[in-house]
């Protein structure tokens, strides 16, 4: 029997909507049987920083939000100064699942592995559906369109 | 050994929020251990006749997003008149859990006990913490003070 493998998903999950939902459980899924899925949520300093905009939700509802979805088994504030490197000596994942939209996260994942700092797996998780409306800004754009 | 209750609640759930998986939990607790949580949500034609404008999201995607949480067991689309006597007909809930801003629901289920029509328990849930973005109304808010 091969141990249980850690998946690492990462996001701001600000205005959760079916797509995040979906991202995670594929997440989960590629560790396969009684995976265990961790995910780090960006703090609201770290967006307000790379976005110029604070979220909506403030960072303990986003991550109490996600820890009620069903794939999850953990939601974990991130460091306020982003730092991949220290995220993953921490939590020693087997996997970190990338979103179709988080090619930087995958860049520095794979600037890691080259250095041999990791022997994380990556695997990037694709859209879904349409995507219409899987998209936090489509939902913002929606609600004042809809509300002006 | 009781049998196990089921319990009924009901909503819109269009951007969901930490206010409403709060609901969700004590609604599942208030049918004691091993409970079952079932959500009906609104139908998009029947929020759009009650609020003159339609969700932000459509209803498959707000259904699919409620039954992804932990405490739900089970999340339907309603009818799309709303008729509460058909909807605890068919559910047969011990519990039907109504939230702080639910009184019109509270009532027309009142009204069916008077009536004799059913025998199911009402509890009411109350609001969570300051409420402070635990509302859809005040993240639309939010969002257009952001954004515009």
């Amino acid at each position: 029997m091969s141990k249980a493998k850690i998946v690492l998903a990462t996001g701001a999950f600000d205005l959760l909507h079916y797509g995040h939902y979906r991202f995670l459980e594929e997440a989960k899924k590629s560790g396969g049987k009684n995976s265990k899925l961790i995910v780090i949520i960006a703090r609201d300093k770290t967006i307000k920083k790379r976005k110029g905009k604070k979220p909506i939700l403030p960072e303990d509802q986003r991550r109490a939000l996600v820890e009620a979805l069903k794939p999850v088994d953990q939601a974990i504030l991130g460091y306020e100064e982003m730092n991949v490197e220290a995220v993953i000596r921490k939590i020693k994942p087997d996997i970190i699942a990338v979103g179709y939209d988080q090619d930087n996260m995958r860049r520095i994942v794979e600037e890691l592995l080259r250095k041999g700092k990791s022997r994380v797996k990556i695997v990037q998780i694709g859209r879904f559906g349409s995507a219409d409306l899987n998209s936090s800004s489509k939902i913002k754009r929606r609600v004042i369109e809809e509300w002006r």
